[in-house]
């Protein structure tokens, strides 16, 4: 019983683009929400799929794999809900090579306006005698059966070779051929367990479009795992060898190491044009949907991801500040503007030049030259061996401009908390210039209240974007790290405080952020 | 003025390894002091710097690069020091092709057993001419200069190609044979913007193995960055095609998206055995120097990091689980213990199969069989749909041990807590079976405090191992959560909780651990 409707589905389209010559179009397969999904602690109700769902289809990726929907009524909810409001990309559900799994997924898709069934089975000697405690001709007879079955559902059906990556060739080749016998227009060879060198995955791909008959009336794809930190270069790998679709997901989450990271591919391609291979995906997106998945996801993204990360584009060494300041191509072959990022960053550590501190200071007013600017580098590199990160007052300081920081400075005097199983209250006493200012607030946490009470005090808007606690220490008693991003009407500052106290340490970097916002603005009231 | 004293230089034990005719030994040399320590956020001081040399030196590195002297004077000082307190690898220094830095450079490690100096400059167009204003026959000489500079220190000088990764092959071999001609006994080529595809790289090497005369004087390294997420396949590429020395770091930390990881490199070589190469490090450290570098670095490493990741040995989905129960071999490639870690993590949540549970169940100490397990699968799942993880005594919840999991509860009736610029203390009721015991303690912050007071509370000696904080958020009234490692005896467990109130989910995260501990010790001793 096929479903009804006008269905232009993913094959045809895949002919058309065919037809027109383009064969060097990659098809990006995004399983976030299945694979990325499956992740401990990475769990997403249904409204927060939705939101990551729709983003993934601004992102303009072809084929969205959204769940797993016999695996919990609460997964076939999902399918069904993002069925009904994505319509762009191909919505895929995955299945074992069980008729009931394959009717529930069919069930779950139904409003889908392109879907397509994602089933399979082990492959490699391995999964067939120790986990399936099956036979190679009976894992052939199950695999052709289970497409067989999904086409009575919908002609757009991938299957899934699963640990191709440690299968045997002749029988990987085998099994190929004969799904694509029965049906299957997508045939996914994944490297399960993240084993594979690229040179041997990249001869694993090229193997199958050189033996399997019939090869040239499916789209063969790639899904590659990070366990040894090779996913990336085995995708492109197995795309140079032939492969035209690369399942992937945002960040690179999924199980253990993950996946194949979307925005490496993505990038790696665009930075390599000599490859001759193009996605459809909108760059400028990247950024976005990075910062969605990692925050309803509840996956931190390390500062030093590939692309995504928060130092991507950080330069911090004075060589590398100074060859930046000169020509931003010394040390980025991505413009950050490309991933949807406002501009690279200059952080001024111990490890800064002479080059990026003068920078800094063209940027706060400041013309020093020769003489003048060696003292002050001095001075600053005193600073940074003690102090890591040097803000702008610091360089008010250094620059001898001592009265301007001590009439700016905005300083915590006093805080009092109270909280536990009530409701917190904060008291807070705040110094502007010669000013107390005292101010207390509720808040649903200690930070929210002072924060509440602080904003009080203060004339402009101030939001927060971003607030990290960091406190990953060997026990309860250790310093607490704090980063607070905000806003003040066009201006973004960075605040950070550490503290024993998680709570006074949120504070201090709140007041940090706002010292920054308050210096800046008071010179240009004197400038303007 | 050459260092007095008799020094087994690291070029005469390269001879002597070659001379054994082990040339597939890789040397592996660390940056993560040096590369890692220049990124924002990371600066150690001294002691911290020591600890982490110590460290590495455990784990069996080849050369320990260990700062830039003449970038600061606290750099400086702990390239002394270390100098002092490192025995086992060669202690290397970075200068750039400039005379004081290298004078600089030999004098931070006069005290060194075995020392290097490594000096270089930027040979790609870009850099020549954007970066430097220079011209290649001016870099050459350069190049050459300080290289003979150096020699007058140490006849361990390697010598850096910079943005090799992007330099025009031809003048490449030409520095390189200028720089072996003037005493470089190792020639790094990095790919400094991580620009490099695997191929291409590997290709870079070959290049230079077959056009350089003098080559086999040298050995060849590869630093590669990891912006395009390919470090570890080009390092893999460049070894492969014949460099002997890798440059990593511990993590993957360094510039922007860091340098290729030595946990990823390690790891592959191990897994690999085909390639032939191998190298000195006890893998069983691994897990230690990445907690001893992310907690003292303050750089977050994520969950699906790749061999150190906390999810880089947990499975989650039903049919993951399922394997892994059957045969460990399904789904790792590397046994935890390897690196260091006890055993691999198998999670409830919706997706997890029967199997995972019947298997938790079991360690539980029950065995249904039949429709008891599809009944309790059937509520597990709906349970899971809501919860997201689902501990011990869920489980116990669900097989209809209600009264059990009622007596064994420990609750937080009343959490009370002042803090702020006053010496922070709390006041606890807690609820052990049906009896309330209150306690009040300080502490240096409001999660101290309460820890103690419930501490006083229980017979048990109870320590924290791991506190991890996480509120990634967009706003400070989000949602913070709390995971934490206790020990209680020899038995670790893992408590969890979230709460707008940090204090209060950090308060709820030690008690839902106490709870496990508990629930794990009244089932012993009614067993026993």
């Amino acid at each position: 019983m096929p479903f009804c409707g006008a269905v232009v589905t993913f094959a045809k389209a895949i002919q058309q683009v065919c037809s027109m010559g383009d064969d060097n179009r990659i098809y990006l397969f995004d399983t976030t929400l299945r694979d990325g999904e499956q992740v401990p602690g990475c769990q997403l109700n249904t409204v927060e799929k939705i939101e990551v769902a729709k983003m993934l289809e601004t992102l303009g990726v072809d084929i969205l794999e959204v769940g797993f929907p016999v695996s919990s009524p609460g997964d076939f909810e999902s399918v069904r809900q993002i069925s009904k409001v994505v319509r762009d990309p191909v919505i895929c559900a995955l299945t074992r090579a069980v008729e009931h799994d394959i009717e529930v997924a069919a069930d779950a898709l139904k409003y889908a306006r392109c879907r397509r069934i994602h089933t399979g089975l082990g492959v490699s000697d391995c999964h067939i005698f120790r986990k399936l405690g099956s036979t190679r001709e009976q894992v052939l007879e199950r695999a052709v059966a289970a497409v067989r079955y999904a086409r009575r559902f919908t002609d757009d059906v991938e299957f899934y070779a699963e640990d191709a990556g440690r299968a045997d060739d002749e029988f990987l080749a085998r099994v190929v051929e004969a799904v694509i016998g029965a049906g299957a227009s997508t045939v996914n060879i994944p490297d399960t367990t993240g084993y594979c060198l690229p040179e041997a995955f990249g001869a694993k791909i090229r193997y199958l479009r050189e033996h399997v008959r019939g090869i040239e009336r499916a789209v063969l794809s790639v899904h590659c795992h990070d366990d040894l930190g090779l996913a990336t270069a085995n995708t492109l790998a197995g795309l140079a060898a032939g492969a035209r679709q690369a399942e992937v997901t945002v960040n690179g989450i999924g199980e253990r190491a993950g996946n194949a990271s979307l925005e490496e591919l993505v990038m790696t391609l665009r930075c390599h044009p000599e490859l001759g291979l193009r996605c459809g995906v909108d760059t400028r997106q990247i950024t976005r949907a990075s910062h969605l998945v990692s925050s309803l996801m509840n996956m931190p993204v390390q500062p030093n991801k590939a692309v995504v990360g928060r130092n991507a584009f950080a330069h911090s060494s004075g060589i590398h500040q100074d060859g930046v300041l000169k020509d931003r191509s010394s040390y980025e072959i991505i413009d950050p503007a490309e991933i949807g990022v406002d501009e690279s960053t200059i952080m001024l550590t111990a490890r800064s030049g002479r080059a990026a501190l003068n920078h800094r200071l063209e940027v706060l007013g400041y013309n020093l030259r020769g003489a003048e600017l060696d003292t002050v580098y001095a001075r600053f590199l005193r600073l940074a061996d003690a102090k890591k990160e040097i803000r702008d007052d610091d360089l008010l300081y250094l620059v001898g401009d001592i009265e301007g920081v001590k009439e700016h400075r905005i300083k915590l005097k006093y805080l009092q908390v109270v909280t536990g199983t009530v409701i917190p209250v904060a008291t807070v006493v705040v110094r502007f210039g010669d000013r107390d200012h005292t101010a207390t607030a509720r808040g649903n946490g200690p930070v929210d209240a002072a924060v509440k009470a602080i904003k009080s005090m203060i004339e402009q808007q101030v939001s927060i974007t971003e607030f990290v606690v960091q406190a990953m220490t060997r026990g309860c008693d250790d310093v607490g790290r704090v980063h607070v991003r905000m806003q003040c009407g066009t201006k973004s500052v960075h605040g950070f405080a550490a503290h024993t106290d998680i709570t006074r340490a949120s504070v201090e970097a709140f007041i940090d952020g706002l010292r920054r916002l308050e210096v800046t603005e008071r010179r240009e009231e004197e400038n303007g």
